[in-house]
């Protein structure tokens, strides 16, 4: 049989092995940070009409430049933004992969500030773009200073600013990211993908004007509820959308998934009404686990890192044997966990606690 | 206003500009090699219900191996493929792109016979892997000696070899593969997206038993008539959906794809009964296009290269203007057209004919 290490394998991806999260079926999965309340029957009704329409021309290319998504994006995200300014992808860490691709490539660096989100050094690699990770400050948060000094410290192509951070939940003040801005004349990518869970964090899309290298990616992922129609966004100059059209493969946007999401966007009200109810259970997360004797970090997202776990390992072992899915990032003495449905969370910190006192 | 150029952009992509076939809105659209043919109603319908069930499990993320489209891809391309041999991602231009992600990168060489299709190089290009086209003999055919000339003379570490080519529509016949996976060590590619439209092409799928180093890319986009849903999909050893799985993004295709691809699947015998119909077309189109006098080359795709056009950028523009869109693909004197539905064919064939008699 042959084997990978039997194949002519790219020198950088030797021993390495497949990102992911276990895709267990389990009674209470709170281990990727999905929204967990389903779609409603007028949304669904409305994707089915939509894409029932796009089949019918569905033996021909799709708009390779998404037009009317394009300003179903804008339009929900308002401050002023034109099309042009907007650009869509199969998630966002395809957004995320081809800003590499435009923007990095061999000598050149991205720098980020771990821990963040694992796919910002995964998707370097695959783009032979350099990545370092520069410490964040205590109870993992960031400063003006501390970003400045990174910056100049390690001179990068591409700073990734995760806001609000992800695994830790910690939220990003705006002067962060003008820090950031100055010190490089590289480009700075402030990856919102939770930004509809903050209390205090604001969206960077109000710094755009005038900040040309400045990117701002979200997703329809979380507060959206669409996690498995794969729809990433980002808005910035119409410049940097024309470099990201350079490297986008023709028609990566399927017709459905741009039906999809225009369907979704047209119904932006009824499903951000879920993201109160997750607000107050991630409020509530932090608010019992520390009831319960751990460490929970401020979050602005729809999850919750906390501190104080033992042994990690054996408690989300524990967790999962009792039907409750949560994530182990690799922090030691940590877990996270997603902020489900308020059945969801009283099961997931009756089961802590249940172990605990055992 | 800021400009490309102001940009710190890749040094590779400066000066460069987006992919693209015009997207004109035209009655007869024979320029990009669709299938020109709707789906039927039955199919649309199936695709709708599944769609409508994916919708219901939508805020999550989708089965990130899709495991059932790969049992029914096994199922459609038959030759004993097991599901650990399928790969599928967003269109064969993100197979390609894995491909090289995995096999390619700094150092490395990819090698096509030119003409061939354009993204090779322009995904060689965004994946920092080289690429060289060694020249087609006599009427663009390849022969087994000029193939392994051309691989002992470059010594490549990727071998795309398409089948039948685009944009000529020459028939690979399987002693060419042989040959090319014979000459090298590396990882050679058989791009078979018009496969189904062969008279005389065999698919390499056969070959896959005892070469590892052998993939067979194919596409739902045209003889399923599904270009517009994005499935490009790949058979290989399981080491090389291993390789290929370490570079894909978590979840890349979305659940939306997953069920629309199945739905189509299930239908493949309907979908498929247009194949007939469209080698008709392209067979008139060779005879007719020989009748008024053009030099229609071999072809086993759904779409004709014919040279003898004195001057191709005007019969473009005199075609378009009559609402007919075909496609300059660069190669002096010649224009390749796409085998439509028989009623577009006698309006390209009959708009050509006047043309010449003007």
């Amino acid at each position: 049989m042959t084997s990978l290490s039997d194949l002519p394998l790219r020198d950088s991806l030797r021993g390495r092995e497949p990102y992911g999260a276990p895709q267990l079926d389990v009674p209470i999965a709170l281990n990727v940070n999905e929204n967990t309340h389903e779609l409603p029957e007028e949304v669904i009704k409305d994707i089915v009409k939509r894409v029932g329409a796009a089949a019918h021309n569905i033996n021909r290319y799709p708009d390779r430049e998404f037009e009317s998504l394009r300003v179903a994006l804008c339009k929900y995200l308002g401050g002023g933004l034109q099309p042009n300014q907007m650009w869509a992808a199969n998630g966002s860490n395809e957004v995320i992969q081809q800003i590499f691709q435009a923007f990095g490539g061999p000598g050149r660096l991205a720098l980020g500030f771990g821990p963040t989100y694992s796919m910002y050094s995964l998707i370097a690699l695959g783009a032979d773009t350099g990545y370092v990770d520069a410490p964040r400050g205590d109870r993992y948060e960031l400063s003006p200073e501390l970003v400045r000094d990174a910056i100049e410290k390690h001179k990068p192509d591409i700073v990734m600013l995760c806001s609000p951070n992800n695994p830790t939940g910690t939220p990003l003040s705006l002067a962060c990211i003008e820090a950031a801005y100055e010190a490089t004349d590289g480009m700075v990518v402030v990856d919102e993908a939770y930004a509809e869970f903050a209390n205090e964090s604001e969206s960077a899309v109000s710094l755009l004007p005038g900040r040309p290298r400045l990117m701002v990616s979200r997703t329809m992922s979380k507060a959206f509820a669409f996690a498995g129609a794969r729809v990433g966004y980002l808005a910035a100059d119409p410049a940097v959308v024309d470099a990201l059209r350079l490297v986008r493969l023709p028609y990566h946007l399927s017709a459905f998934t741009q039906a999809a999401a225009e369907a979704a966007l047209d119904h932006a009200e009824v499903l951000l009404a879920t993201v109160a109810d997750i607000r107050a259970q991630r409020d509530r997360l932090v608010s019992e686990l520390r009831t319960l004797g751990f460490d929970p970090y401020r979050s602005d997202s729809n999850f919750v890192l906390f501190g104080g776990v033992q042994d990690s390992e054996r408690t989300f072992a524990e967790l999962l044997a009792r039907g409750v899915l949560v994530r182990n990032v690799g922090i030691p003495n940590t877990l996270r966990v997603t902020a489900g449905t308020g059945a969801e969370t009283t099961a997931f910190l009756e089961t802590l606690a249940e172990l605990q006192a055992n």
